[in-house]
Formats: C-alpha cells, structure tokens, sequence
C-alpha cells in the first residue's frame, strides 16, 4: 500500500487504470486480453467511469470530505459519519441510475466498507485486535488513490442445507488453507460478483452466520483484483452478444452495462496488514447483517433506473400517437407511484439511520428490507407496464442491419414510420431501450438482480419477522380489546427495537 | 378572543371543556342533550382526550416550543419550524393510532393552520392585507388555551359539474351571504367532519380552486363551534348503535372511536379579526393544495392503527393454537410490510419538506401523494388478511348477551373455547376488535377515510400526474438510447420541481 | 317420514311452514317467540323464499326432474345426474345472488346431498351395507315435501392441534353418546350454521379426516330442525341491528340478508333409518373432499353478488354525476373482470366433472379450489373498488330518522342533494346499499364468508398443491431443457388425475 | 388449388414441404438461402411441425372429422361444428405449449378459418355474394392438402389517429391498388406476422373497422406464401442469435422458438377464386371482433407453457436442495393457481359459445376477453415468482463455452455443484431455460406476445365494457335498495347479450 498525492481523478484516468492488469479472465471458453476493448465488457467499464464523473461534476452529491484524509473523497468510499451521509448516498444511487439506465457496480464496496468498519470496531472491542486500525488504514489508503472497491460475500454454497465445514467439498466456501508469519492462503469462489473485473481491490467477507467449527471461513481481508490465483470466468447476460455485433442500435443501451463474474481463489495470499477478520467466526453474522442492511437500501438506485424506464414508455406512447390516451396517463402514473415507493422507502431507511459504537451511522433495518422487499416485486410490475406502452412491435422490429440495408432498409423506413415528425430510427431506438431494460441486458440488473441481489425475497421476510415486535402489537391490541389494562407509565423511551426508532424524537 | 395564562392541561380538562355548551346536535333525529354523556358519542372524544394525555407523557412527542408565546404547545397547534417538525408530526400521529386503534381526529387543524400559515403570508406579501398577523394572534391564543381546532374544507358540492357561483342553490357552497362593518355572515354547509363537535373552534375554509366570479366563497375565518346559527348533525357509522347495548365486548374497542358530522351554517357571524381570507379567489387552491400536501402524509395514523391490527391478527392466531403454522407466520410479515409502507412513504414525504415563504415547512408533495395512494389501497389488504387469520368466527359470534346469558352462556363458554389456557372472554373479546377494524365502526376510519380523506385515489393520481415530470425522464431515455445528447453540463442545481427535491443536498 | 303428493310451493308456502315450530332459538340473550316475525330474522328467511320463487319462475334454471320421484323438484335436492346438472347449479346460484345481493342459504344442503350421494354408494360397495339405500329415500321423501336442508358440518373444534378423540371435552365435535336398537344419540356443536333455522332438516355431517380412535364421530344422520335437544344462538352480524330500527333505508338491503347461528345438540336422537354412515371413519375425508368440492365452486354465486354491488357501484357514480370520467369507467371494468373471472373458474370447474362410481357428476377438485381462492381476494377488492366510487359520504350520511325529522330534514334535504334529478333519498339508498355490502350486513357474507365458507384460503392452496402434478411438470421442463429424453410414446389416456381430467376429450 | 388424395401427414413431411420455395426473406441484412437450415429460424418451425406429430399420436385431441371432406383433419383446419369443438381447441392448445414451451403459430390461421367461416356466410346473406361458397372450397383444399395457414392481420398503422384512407401513405394499410377481370393487385405490410414464413398460405384480412371510404382495404383472400411481389423481412427476439453458437444449453429451449416477421406486398396478385370480402367494409368489424373473440381465448396455450415453466421452476428448487421449503411449495401453488386461472377462464370461454347464423360456434367474448385480459398479466407474474425461485445464477452463468472449455471448465464444474447428485449440466441446463422463458427468446411469446396478441390489454378493457351491461345491473341494485320495484315478471329468456348467454339453460 504506497502512499500516494493524487488519485484517479478522471473518467478516463479510471478507464486507463483498468489497462494492461495480469487478469485472468474467461469468456466463451477464451481467454480475454484487454477487458477495456472489448465490445461485451466495455459497457460495464463506461457505467463505473459515470461515477467518476458526477463525482467531479457535482461533488456534494458524489463526494464527502474524508476524516480519514480531510480531504475530499468519493462517496463511494466513504464512511458514513451522519444521517445525512447514508441519506445522500441514496439521492447519489438514484441520479446514477438515471444517467446509465443500469448497475454501476460501486455499491457494494460502499456498503461493505461501511459494515466492516463498524464490525471490525466491535471484534476490536471484544478482543483486542487491531483489526480496526488496519482497516482505517486501508480505507485511507484508498481513498488516497480514489480506488474502485469490490466486495467479495456471496459464496457458491453447494449443498444449502450444509454448514460450510460439513460440505464434501470445503472448497465451496472461501477459507484459509495456510498460514505463514507473513499473511494466510486462501481457496474458494465467489459468485455473482458485480463490478469485480472493474475494481482495484477485492474485500473478501464471509457469507453467512458461522459457527466455532467454520473459524477458518471467517477470513474477512483485502486483495487486489488482478493477485496471483484468481481466476474470473464472465458471467452472460440476456443479449450480451449484440454489443459485439455492428451498429448501436440492437444494443438498446449501447453505452452502459452491468457486469457479473464468478471470482475463483486457488491459494491467493492476504498479508497480516490486510486481514480485518480472522478466526472470530462470531462476528461474521453482524458483518453479514450490517451489509445487507446498508445493501438492501443502496436498491435505490432502481428508482432512477425506473425513472428511465419510464421516460422510455413516455416517448415511446408520444411516438405512437397514443401519450393523450387516458389509460396510457394512468399508466404512467402507476408506473410513478409504484417507482417512488422504493425511492421513499430507501430514503426513509436511511433517515432513521442510527449510530454505531463505532460512530457510524447504520440504516434502519426494518425500512430497509421493506424498500428491498419492494424492488423484488414493483420493478416487474413497471416493466410490465412499459412492455403495455411498447407495443408488440419491440419483439418483432427487425435488426439494424436490416434497416441499414440497401435492399430491405427503405421497406422498413416506409413501414415503421409511426408520426409523421418522428424519424423511424428513433421509434426503433426507443423499443430496443425498452427491450434491453425488461428482456435484454439490463432486465438483468432492473428485474433479476433486484429480485436477488441483497438476499432474495425470502431473506427480506425473515428479516421483517424477527424485528416486528408481535409482542409489543398484541398488546395495543389487548389493551383496545379490554383485555389487558394499559400499561399507562410506558414511556416511548422504555420502547425499544424497531419501535425504539421509530419514535425515538431525536430526529 | 381573550387572553389566558393557563390552558386545559389534562385529558379530564379536555372532556370538562365540552360540557355545557349550547351546540345543536342533531342524532337520530333527536337533539342531543350533552354530548359527552352520550355513550355513541362519547368514544369519540375520548380518542381526542388521548391527545392532550400523549403531550402530558411524551412532551418530545407531542408538543414543541412555540415561537408566537415561548411556551410549550401541544404540537397539533405547533406552526413547522424546520422540517423535523414535520417528521415528528408523523411519529406522534403513529403513536395516537396505536393508542386509540381509530381516529383521532386533530389532525386536519392542525394541517389546516400550516397551511393557512404560508398562505396568509403570501396573500399579505401580494395584496398588503393582514391576515397573517391576525392568524398569529389566533394561533397564539389557540396555543394559549390548549384549544382544539377543526377544520372545515369539504363543502356538500350539489352537482359536481358546476362551480360554486353555478350552483341552481348558491348555498351548496360555503359563502358570505351579507358584510357589515364588524364583519360577514356565512351560510352552506360542510361535510364529513371530523371531531367537529370535539373541537373548540372550527377554522372555515374552501374546498377548491375558485375563480373571479366565486369571490364571495373565497372566505377563510375562525368560528367557535358553539357558534349562533350552526347546527349539527350526526353521522352514521357502521354498528354504531353498539355502544349503545349493555356490556362492552361487542363494541370491539369500547373506549375510542371516530366523529363525523354534517355541518350547516346559517347566516354564521365571523367578525373582522377573525377573517383570514376574503376575496382573494386565486390563493383558494393554494390554500387547498398546501393543506392536502401536509394531510396525505398525515394518514400515516394508520400504520399505528394498522399496528394495533396486526397485533389483533396475531393474537387471535395464538389465541386459536394456529400461530406456529408458516402461513399465519407469512401473513403478519406481509401485513408488515404493507403497513410500514405507510409509514415509510410519510416519513419520507415529512423528511423531504422545503421551507416556505414564510419560513414554515411543506412536506414533499410527491412523496405525500405517494403516501396517501398507498393509504387508499394497503389497509385494505391488510385488513383482509386480518380477517384470513380471524377465522369465520369473528361474524358468526352470538351477542355479550348471550354470553352473560343464564340460560345459554355455559354453552357458549363450553364451545367457543379454543385453547384450553385462553378465556373464552378474551377469544371474544379480540375477534370483536378486529370486526370493530375491519367491518364495524373503525373500519370506518380505517378503510373509508382512508380511501376518500384528504382526497380520493384519483385525486392522488392527478397530483402525482403534475409533478411525476416526464420532459425530464424522457430526455433520461433518449439520452441512454442515443437520440439525443447528453446534457453533459446539466447540474443539479439547474433541475427543478420535484427532481429538485430529490437532487437536493442540503438534506 | 310420512309420504306426500304436494310439497311446499311457493315462497309463502315456505314461509308459511317455518311458523308455529318449537325451535329454541336464543338472540340478545333471549328466546326467539317466532323467527318468521323477528325484524332480525326475517330478511334471512326472504332470502330462502327466493329459492322457491326462482323455481316456479324459471323452471328449467332452479329445478330438474328427479331420477327418483320421476317429478320435478327444486334443484337444490337434485342429485346431479350429468355434468350440465353440476354447471346449471353455479347458474341458478349467480341468479339467486342477483337477486337477494346476499347468501340464500341452500348451497350447503345441495352440495351435501350430492357429495352424501356419492359417499354412501361407496362405503355400501365397500362394507354392504345399506345406507345408499336409506338415504335415496331420505331425498325422495325431501323431494315430495320439497323441504329445505341445512348441512351441519362444522364442529366448534375446540383446541385445532388435537383429534377429536384427544379433546379434554369430547363434545368438542359431535359425536355419539349412546346407542339404542332404534337409533343413536348425538351431542356436541356445529359453528357456523347457515341458515339453520330457516331449514326443515339438518344433514350432521363429520367436519374432517377421522381415525379408529373417532368411531363414534364418524355419524351422518337426518335430524329435525325442531328436534328435541338443539339448541340454536343467533351469531351477530355487523349492522344486525338495522333492521330492528324504524324505516327502511339504513339497513342498505331491508329485505334480504344472510343467517348464521350456533347449533347445540345434547343427546338428539337419529332414527336407525336416517343415519348415513356409522363408524366407517375412513369415509369421512372422502365426504367431505367432495363436499368441499362441491361447494368451493359453489361460491359463484358471489358474481351475482358481484353484479349487484357492481351496479350499485355504478349507479352512484351516476347520482354523483361521475360516471363520464374515464377512471370511474375503468374500475367499473376492472370490477367486471374481476367478477366474472369468479364466474368463469366456477363454470369451468363445473364443466370439467366427472362421473363417481354412483354415476352422479363431481366437478374438477383442482378448478373448483382454483374459483373458491379467488373467491377470497377479488369480492375484497371489487369491494374496496365500490368504496371508492362511492365516495365518503358512505360513512358519514346521518340517519333515516334525521331524514324523516321535521327539524333537520329539510336540511339533509337540501344539502345532501346531488344530480338535481336525483332524489336525495335515491342517492341515500344506493349509498346505504354499499355500505350493506362492503362494511355492514351483507359483507359478512360477501366478504368474511367468502373468505371462510367451504376452508379458509390455506385449505384450498392445500389442496391446489395436492393436485398440482409437479412430477408430470418437471417432465415437461427437463425435456425441453434438454436433460431427459421426451416420452414420445407417453398417450394422453396415460396422463392422470388432473391433466388427466385437462387431456379428457370426451368433453 | 389442386385437388389431392393424400396431404402432409408427418411432422418431417412438414419440414420436407417448407424446402424449395423461393422466398425473399431477410434476417440481418441478408437474404435467407434456405429457411429450414437457418439455426435461427429452425426452431419455429419444430414447433409447428409439432402440430402434426401430436395429430398422429392424438387424433381425438389434435384432429376432428371435417364435414367437407368427410376425412379425419387436423384441428387447426377444422370449422367449430359444435361448442365441443371450441372447447378441445383449448385441450389440443395446452397440451402444444406443455410440448414446445413457446408458440407454435397455427392459432391465428384456425381462427380467422372459423371467423371468416361465419362472416362470408353473412355477408353472402346479405349481398347475395358468394364469398361463402368460395371460401368453403378453399378450406376443403387446404385440409386435403394439410397446410398450414397464416393469418395476416394486423396492418403496420402508420399514424394511429387516422383512417386508412387518411393517411399520408396510403399504402400503411394493405388495400387494393389495381383490378383485372382475373383477381386483384394488393400492397402495404403486415406487422407481427407469426409463423408466416412457416405456413403454405396466408389469408389477408383487414385490422379493423372500415367506413365507407376504406372500400378498397376491405379486401380479404387467400395468397400462397411464396407469391410473387412478397418479401419478408424477420424479426428479431431477445437472445435469437444463442441459437447461432456451438452448443444447445445456453439457447435455454434448443429445439423450439416462436417466429415474428413483417410481411411486405407489392402488386401481389389474388384471383378471383380465393377473394372472400371485396368492398363489404362494414363487414370488417364482424370479422375483426369474431377472430379476436376467438383468438383471445387461444391465448389459453400459455397456460401449456406456464405448465413448463412451472415444472422447471419445481425442478431448480430441488436441484438447488431448497424444493422443501415452505415459501418455496407456496409460491408453486400461487403459480398453479394463476396458471390454471388462464386455464379455466379460456375454457368458460369455450364452452359458453353459441351458434352463428352459418352454423359454427363462436366463443363468448366476455369471458374470452377475461381470459386474454388474464393473459396479459399472470404469466408476468408467474414468470416473477419462477425468476425468484431460480436464484441469481440465472443471470450471472458463464457460458457453455466455458463450461466446454479444458481450461475453465472444470472449476465451473467444481464450483456450480448445488447437490452432490445432480450433475452440474443438469442445473446450468434449467436455469438457462428459466432464461429463456422469462428474458429470452421464448420471454418474446410467454410475456410480450401475451400482453399485446389478439390486442392490447386496453382492447380487452374496451371490450369488457361494452358487453358489462350497467343497465341490467343498476336495475339489481336499485330493486334492492328499494329505489325501483322488483321486475317480478321479467323472465330468464328476455335477458339479452352477456347475461343472456350466462343464463341460457341450453347447456
């Protein structure tokens, strides 16, 4: 970790140093050199390089100023000091998902950052680790170089009903296989991982909740993305190959793109001064919760892929003649109402963020899984709304190279032409947007990725149950009914939990 | 207007307060001698009494400092500040619902005297008038006795084609029938409202945008409700009449309930200091828009409201051995997350409030919309999924009486036992409640008010259709479909409206 | 069981023979003189009168020719013969729910006797015994009196984790207490009996799956509704007290309603010849699976329900003179929708009966859950969507008597007054009509019955999950997928129990 | 049309039929040399050829005895003899999307088969044409022969607030552009033409109402596919070009696709013999509303492939070890139930049809637009849930590349093991058609196509409120509430149109 005056600073100082890394990445069976030319991948890249951008462009929603450094610092890598800072990293989420109109990949390094800080503070409390300080360090450090983080959680898993030591294969988890005075070894793979090829460093954090027979998975440090040992095998994506044909049209999204691989670690080292967790298996389950906290929030950033998305059917109905209609209003009216709920949803998770031992503020639990909870179910119902206002032809509208054709091209110019003061290609252009946003490329990150990024439906219910104080509500209840007397000298501040913040006045 | 140096202070004060006053209140067909000792009335105020015993033990939660007299306030008379002012207006209105399980009735004073705060101001700033410094005098003195106020919007209509001055009957709106020198004479009637007999003073206002011709319905002034020439009469509530019967466990929740009355005015005198608007037509909708800004977020009530629910569901689903089984399980967690959605869109309106002109804080309008539209359409849900875990028994239970029944209670007693450590009473008792939420009389509040107050479904749509700026969005999408340009220089200082809000930093 | 040559004939025949009987029927903690004349009662009883009604009106819709007396009878004794029999019950039960817009009552009946029908064939096959036989003639002699029969099925169940034989009371499912050479004595409780005391005779049914160790709750017998030992209490309904009042209006529906009471047997004695099955345990879940069956889809009657409260729906939009715009259009729409597909699934289960050993027509299990599930959601929405066309007047509307007061009446009058061609008493009573049927009397039925009536939600996703073939399914996915090879010689008389049913082309 | 003894009689048949025609059709900008070799197209046309094979194997359920021929047809050729027939249309329709998962194009051409049936006959009636006699010779041709037919509807439409004769290119409406005494000249385009490439003739109708000075684009005829003057330009769907690299697991569904192509006539000849409306615009409407009426409800074939999609939604939960938990079975039993909701409302459709004046049933078109109306949402639904249980692997897979490759292929087999005795293919196998039918190629057929064939949700919604009768159901309502007396005489038979057909006891 050198120390350094100036980091990246640029859109396309960021892209340079994505150039001329050892990687070893896999895609259709070859080896790709340069992650940076090529078609498929380079859309991803460009959606990372937009958070440099708005960075420099509008720094007090894209940047804070560091305790660490003092000095200013992108948000992505920052740790969240106030309230207000967990709230702005949802307006930044959102404007970002505006301008790329998919997953810019940054979030969950913030969110991981934010967890571990506040979980390594604790471990250190407990046990007298220092693993807190090397953290601090490290996080300096990055912001030093204005690095893009990954987070590296979700295992592969195997056999679900299995804990990690019980698998037949004890790979199938991350763990430490050696030691040495220096560092430890570690063996494993990563799936899903958002953003990995397009990052600096990787933090490696446990999955799951772990027991005394899992110490050595509860390996939590930093590695650099391009380190001895791993292997990247590129994940597809619905469409993904149009980006490598001719034309920009088919694309629907030509410039921007999400990104997923599955991260392999066959014997990768992580020196001492980069391990933040190791062996305090007990803590793993607050890292994990924390994260997922923070994480289930940062799916704002779906409200301004939506806000896109709806544009999208807005032209696209202006474009057919159709926008006066009364039903197709109402439909973007649904459309607006359903987006907003998970915008205010976030927001207010994030508002009644409270602080930490550690001073950092933590988003509420509880409005953050409602927020997630509803970007697993309203994203599909905008979609399916936008697909009403599309029309059939956004499934049947010939390719590019047909309507560049000289043979056909004037047919289709002549037949497609829906009012007559707009150019065809554009009608085109805007179906093809609205397909790569609800089948296409990035369906991935506005339906699937919000269905399961973050933890899956089903986690988000078990969420809700544990924290929706039944007990405290039966007895409103039991007290309206004439059941129980009213516990009169109840003050709000003996109300604790989820009901604790919710009325703590302290706003 | 006399001054005071004591308000009432006490719950009991509060209902002393309503004795004695020579009000025309008409109720199956009958005038009511005093509305406090009537037992179908006197719920209603208990849930307002509520209000002044939250300011007694949560002063944090229910009160605030006002700025007009220094002193401590119930916060239902309390101007917004600063924009937690108006989170913490959400947090109290939780708490009351959770407390009554129903409507308690001041809410919509105190919205109306926010919104009658910024308005004055502006038609001061416009037309030199003084109906701001009047009002403050009013808000003072209101402050200063600890007065209740009601606030009268919702004229009767007649044919809802034809403005006010169209009207075959001139009085089908609220109007100024005749002026002297001390002030002016009103005559028409409002309806549907709430707590008006309950309240101390009834603050008149219109119900919509007016035009030139509608000057004599652009009248905005304070009426004590005991005032010569108005009379009332009583709204029927669902299974209303039950607290009327002996014993209290077919009532559900005996002790609190809502109020709605028809109000009409007969040549009602207002005197000069008291008139906060006259004349001033284009400001009606200002006034009107402002207000429902504040009370669509304000029906976050029913999330605690819906607390109480879910606490009834859940323990009628232990009370009937069922609670363990997966589904009941699910259902509580879905009824939860329903009605945090509630919670969270209100909060988040609340949070996201800008200042005024004259300094109070107006909630986000978007949002609050959003918050409201969810309320027409959420209770709803979760109070069908409350009457899945009742069970078939909640409308087919015989009366108190026949429980209390010599000759038949023993039956009832021997057959309606569910588990064995569970009083037959107590299974009653909140089968009762939930059909007092769910079909009887604070369903009412719960579901009806909840789809019509503060406006109906499409009255939300409307609003939402103004702000939900698709120029905007659709620029976002030709953008990412290469039509147009990036509008690489756009700031976010330079996006206004809603999107301004959202975008805003200075959270 | 005398014989007759002419049975009841009309509905005031029907009425007529509910006089002068010894029921002990307990309301309000007191003995019913007479149920006919109970303003309570009575509109439970016009309900059933309708049955009679229908059939002398539209013969070939509410009557079929019996197979066993050769003559015609109403269609709810009929046993059905074919699969038109099984659709034109769903049918005539759409036309009875138009026209009383609440339960009639004889469903139950119906559907016991044809699942009874069935169910005794085969224990005769099984054991040889003759209980086929007697009950033939036990629906011959109904037949020639053309009485109405109330099926007594549900148990009060005491607590729902233990059999019937492990309850700390054994009365907590009927059972048999004693045994004669001439009959058997029952006692024990049945919860929610529909229009029990508007029947002449009720069919005591087991209410689910028995063991050996339940021999004596596996009882099926024919009992008198004014039989020596019974015991009736009266279940509230919301509003139930409406039609005690003077006029008309508030009760919404004066004249029809639904009846749902307790039923209390201490020893009542079955007559060896009209006892049905006796001990055959194992035959108590094929009774009632095909009871549920039968009834599940028996629930259609609630779009005639639907159709009601849809055009009252639309009829006040009208008052209001809303129902040009376009919104109140489109959820008068989105109502029908949702009712007819109540309607469609009902039919189709219907439709697609087959025949059981005994030639009688059991319709589709899969599709009859499929109606009933829906059942349970969309009359709670086409409900709340009624609510909103209603508008808030609904539940604020003061009382006939205010109405009819020579002090205020005039007022309501004028200030109630909608469309100037309306009638303010018109639009009172389409409004009270809502109110009947989505808060009030009639909801109880139209909403909580629909909920519960023939097994909660869960009983039927139960069910839906037994049939729903997930094997053939995985077939069909892994073939496509390229995991299995197709079964090209798999023949569609192969495929069995549901798509067996689907597949069937003798249609 | 020559006459033949012995049509196409096997699915290789079929394909051998499709080879040697000189088509012009284009796909990426080049013309097709041989369609059936195209990796990209072959699977549609597996799909078709389906349709012979299951008339081989099932001719009860795939075939029906013509009454012009007197021989054994397939279904798809065979005119509604009886509401039998229209029923087993749905049998025959499911169990095709159980076989292929995606559509197999024959439904538009029996449908407009059995419209144009009952409109010829009527226009006959009417001018005394002989379009009906004609037009039966030509369905006898086509069942000898065994072809298949396309049925080309709807116009590209240009500018959507004009009439055909009103637009600025009068060609965006096919219609007529030159006369000879042999026949007619016919150029514009057809959009969204499913299966046309793969069918042997395709029928020309309008798209919708006609007036008077529409004349010349009330043309209907039949037209060989490989006619001169037609060039076919094919559309593209998400993920086409999968099919077009090595390997088959990552197409999803290998061996079957749908196929969209927009059809372009210039100066296309068709004689006299195979004109069947020339002129008779105001028979447009009829036919319009007769094909949709019966298209709609063939939308029933997606509740076949919602059986697929189910059944691989089933076997991921097992491969992944989560098929025991209880979410999981819950949201199989949602899906089922929604599934089977197509199912049953289609099949309503189906059999409450009644006869036409030529003798064919026509299915009801209330209940076929509650159908489609379903269609348009369920499957979005279905295919959300089937997303949720899939797991995000579905979208962050490598490909089979990788998985073939000696490089990485191995640590994918290591790392995407779920359970030990599944075979790592197996699960990429599945999760990969999940793709297909949710984001991919078949997405284009289960979702969009099922959104907008057969018209738009809003064409359902217009339709749906033209045949709800408001007016019968204001008169229930209103009997009730006792604001109109009871029609007591109004008989079962003077109940007209919707209602009409749902009370006809000829069942």
């Amino acid at each position: 970790m050198d120390e350094v005056t100036e980091g990246i600073s640029t859109a396309e100082a960021y892209i340079e140093s994505l150039r001329g890394r050892a990687l070893k990445v896999y895609l259709f069976g070859e080896l790709v050199a340069d992650i940076v030319e090529h078609p498929m991948i380079r859309p991803s890249i460009n959606a990372v390089a937009e958070t440099f951008q708005l960075a420099l462009q509008e720094p007090e929603l894209a940047t804070a100023i560091s305790p660490f450094t003092g000095k200013r610092v992108n948000r992505f890598l920052h740790i969240a000091q106030k309230r207000e800072d967990v709230v702005l990293q949802n307006k930044m989420q959102r404007r970002l998902g505006q301008l790329t109109g998919t997953c810019f990949q940054r979030c969950v390094g913030m969110d991981a950052f934010n967890a571990l800080y506040s979980t390594t503070f604790e471990i250190d409390a407990c046990y007298h680790t220092n693993y807190h300080t090397r953290f601090r360090k490290f996080i300096a450090y990055t912001q030093n170089h204005n690095f893009v983080i990954g987070g590296a959680m979700t295992d592969v898993k195997g056999d679900r009903s299995l804990a990690p030591h019980q698998q037949a294969d004890p790979d199938l988890f991350v763990h430490i296989t050696r030691r040495t005075s220096e560092g430890v070894y570690i063996t494993g793979a990563k799936a899903h991982q958002t953003g990995c090829l397009n990052s600096h460093w990787l933090l490696v954090m446990p999955t799951m909740r772990l027991t005394d027979n899992d110490r050595n998975y509860a390996i939590v440090g930093a590695i650099p993305v391009d380190a001895k040992g791993i292997t990247y095998i590129y994940g597809r994506q619905s469409c993904d190959t149009r980006s490598m044909e001719t034309g920009d049209i088919d694309s629907g999204n030509a410039h921007y793109g999400g990104q997923e691989a599955m991260v392999i670690f066959e014997e990768v080292f992580i020196p001492n001064e980069l391990i933040f967790m190791d062996g305090e298996y007990e803590f793993a389950s607050m890292l994990v919760e924390r994260f997922t906290c923070y994480h289930r929030r940062s799916y704002v950033c779906k409200s301004g892929v939506g806000d896109v998305l709806i544009g999208a059917a807005a032209t696209i109905a202006e474009f057919n003649g159709a926008d006066k209609a009364s039903h197709i209003k109402d439909k973007l009216v649904e459309m607006t109402h359903l987006n907003e709920t998970i915008y205010a949803t976030g927001i207010a998770a994030s508002y009644q963020s409270k602080p930490t031992l550690s001073g950092t503020y933590l988003a509420d639990d509880m409005l953050a899984n409602v927020c997630k909870h509803h970007v697993t179910r309203l994203p599909y119902e905008i979609s399916r709304l936008a697909q009403d206002l599309a029309g059939g032809l956004m499934v049947t509208l010939p390719s590019e190279q047909d309507f560049r054709s000289e043979t056909v091209g004037h047919l289709l110019e002549k037949y497609l032409k829906g009012r007559a003061d707009v150019p065809t290609e554009h009608r085109m252009r805007i179906l093809r947007l609205i397909e790569n946003m609800t089948l296409g490329r990035n369906a991935v990150g506005y339906l699937t990725e919000s269905m399961h990024g973050a933890g899956s439906p089903q986690a988000q219910r078990i969420q809700i149950a544990r924290q929706m104080q039944l007990d405290f509500k039966k007895q409103l209840a039991k007290e309206l009914a004439g059941i129980k007397k009213r516990q009169k000298d109840m003050l709000i501040k003996e109300i604790s939990d989820y009901f604790g913040r919710v009325f703590d006045t302290n706003v």
